[in-house]
């Protein structure tokens, strides 16, 4: 239930290390609202008319752009896209001269996908409209965690002290860090699992976060399992086993779902390598909701543009 | 005349070959009504309002994203653009599992170009939104096809009984596809010339439509001729006549064209290869609808969005 | 103040040697009152609903675009983006085909960036939309000129009689191009500096222009100067001293700067290349109106597409 003095208006969206838990809950019952909207005949509401928000991708994502483009038109807000060919969007400008050219024509909110960690931090400091971080390299995702919790919280009762199971390269990942932050906010226990050196040894003494050597191990209690992408792109050759080998040992496959609770729930942030991280009989099966977390990370994402721009003035929010 | 019971309300328009002359004949009286939007001194509707439309490009094409894009923006939708770099739009991501992301979006159409031949007959068996296709392949262009018939109507009192002249390489072309398929529903006799390496045998025996190995013969009784263009990319070394042979052999020029009627229209889907498969006198002569072609263009994509989102619910469509 | 009779309704803005500084005027009074809007917390006026504005640019140009996007959409227009990828935007299309398709689209106005001189003019030869150049070659950047100009009309009481100093690659700019133009009809006085080689001799004769072999001599009595971007992709090899070189001796720093007027106002029309043509603690300083000419682009777009579009129709302006 969100108290009358919690809020994000005004605020940039940089981490889920930032949140607390009555904020985390406050985006999860705004994004309630905003996918019964999403399932309406006509979908567009004036929440945001007359705001004007940029996606600054310095890197393409094209699922995470879509989903923040529609998520803005949904609200009625201004959407333009600014995207990087290569690596640089206007040849020989630093980032904070473009930053702050972006905010001189009176945007009022940055959507901002970087391949450097503290990118998002950083356009925070440097301009005054809100920041929402889109991916700094394997820092963060915010919105993904937030959208990963929203899910959980649609299919389980409460969030607080489910066991979550997050598999695969752990280090290179800002979906696991974002996922992380925010279940340990919500209480809820994390075990880690995937190839040794995919994973972080630094994490095994932190409070509800367990790291396991083989995925059997993190699956058998989980309420709900977190299947990573394999960035095959971001690997560095010799350090990962063949993508055969990877799939026999880590894949989550039907007889490893097997291991897990009857009613658990599957999660990817897409998209998915099939056969590879995840075979396709369990990709499709019930148990995963990974077609609702798309329709969720709308929801979400279109809670966070609000609750930043609007501070929920005009919103009716029932716990 | 429509016919109360016709209706395209919640259908895919995937290919000319799945409709009836009622269906044609709606959608050719609602462009009729969608033409006077679009010379309107203020062109924005609200008709489809609260809808969202994206569209999937898998292979580039200015012309036909834009003329999409405009229609869905007169008629008050949000429109967003997911356009591939190279082959794929998200890097690995199978076909399926883009189509199911973008249906999860809250997406009501879904307008699609792919190079391959029944792409978007998958794309409607896999997700909900209605789609519209907008090339696949070599298999079928409908809004072109609908937009040649549409234009043709503007000028000739009616479609039945027209016999119409289709130019080119036949073999590889949806445009030319889409064109028999309407203009036979239509009961219009359709005349084939071009290459005999570019022309399909298997038709010679349908009724109605006939192939000839000389353009001039095709040419001579035709109210309407229908230039295809060239595409120089999808051609084989070797399979061709160099383009000074195909000029002089088969491209439409004036002289050619004064053994046609008098008030012959001339047709082609752009962009042109001028000095080719057309001369730019002929290109820009009187007989040419070719500029009008873009914007009957703009109106039969609007009048088919309607149709298919909206059932035409609300349009006043007087025969 | 700007009279009853001045009006730029229909036309294309195609350079500023074709304004009158009435007809300048009436832009920076305009330009004012739409700053207002982008500063309000609700940005989005009607003024221009149900009109379509193209960007048609064949160069890349991310700032340029995003800020004629955002003053269409502010000002509640359609806009879309046609975007060269490489030379063409349609593969063997014509310039002249290609505008006569966007034409046909029933678009209102067409916003061009083209790399060949003329092109801007050529377009409005060939179509009825109002053409807005958005750069042709080195021939003129109209929109820049303007926001220059209403950028020093905001920090000086008059333009006339003022002194600005440009500095830089004078040949190759069109910016240059277009201040001298609107700078001069204002009645300022202009003086231009930088190597011999990026000069043009025969402006030496010109009245209220000033050509000067050191940049000092240009700054000394100067109220304004403009540093221009060195275009380092456009220089020949061999015409053009190292950067390094460039930089000590024609480079914007802190000590020539002291060299100026106590209140000179120094401008750049970005994306800067720091330390090249000008140095950071310039261009953060208390003189530079950098960032603030980006919004003042934003706001004489504005003015620019309404007074083109709707001849200045339900616009209170007060001189």
């Amino acid at each position: 239930m969100s108290k009358n003095n919690v809020s994000l208006s005004g605020k940039s969206i940089l981490g889920l290390e930032y949140f607390n838990a009555d904020e985390i809950q406050l985006v999860l019952e705004t994004a309630k609202e905003m996918k019964n909207i999403i399932n309406r005949d006509i979908k567009k509401v004036p929440t945001l008319r007359g705001k004007s928000i940029v996606n600054l991708f310095y890197e393409p994502s094209t699922r995470t752009r879509s989903s923040f483009e529609l998520a803005g038109k949904y609200l009625g807000a201004d959407v333009i896209n600014i995207t990087a060919g290569t690596s640089s969007i206007v040849k020989g400008e630093s980032l904070r001269d473009t930053l702050l050219t972006v905010e001189a024509m009176g945007v009022d909110a940055i959507v901002m996908r970087h391949k450097s960690e503290g990118a998002a931090e950083y356009a925070h400091q440097v301009v005054k409209p809100a920041i929402i971080n889109a991916g700094d390299g394997a820092h963060a995702h915010p919105s993904q965690g937030l959208l990963n919790l929203f899910t959980i919280a649609q299919h389980k009762k409460t969030l607080k002290g489910l066991k979550v199971a997050i598999l695969g390269d752990i280090l290179h990942s800002r979906v696991a860090r974002s996922d992380i932050w925010g279940m340990r906010k919500m209480g809820m226990e994390v075990h880690l699992a995937g190839p040794k050196t995919l994973l972080p040894r630094f994490l095994t003494t932190e409070k509800g976060l367990f790291v396991h050597d083989r995925i059997e191990e993190a699956i058998e209690a989980a309420d709900v399992i977190n299947v990573l992408r394999i960035q095959l792109e971001r690997q560095k050759s010799g350090l990962f086993p063949s993508p055969r080998e990877y799939a026999r040992i880590f894949g989550l496959n039907r007889e490893r779902l097997a291991g897990a609770k009857d009613d658990v729930l599957v999660l990817h942030p897409g998209p998915m390598n099939k056969g590879l991280e995840i075979s396709p009989d369990v990709a499709y099966s019930d148990h995963s909701a990974i077609q609702e977390q798309v329709q969720n990370g709308v929801a979400v994402r279109m809670a966070l543009l609000t609750l930043v721009l609007m501070g929920g003035k005009n919103l009716e929010i029932n716990a």
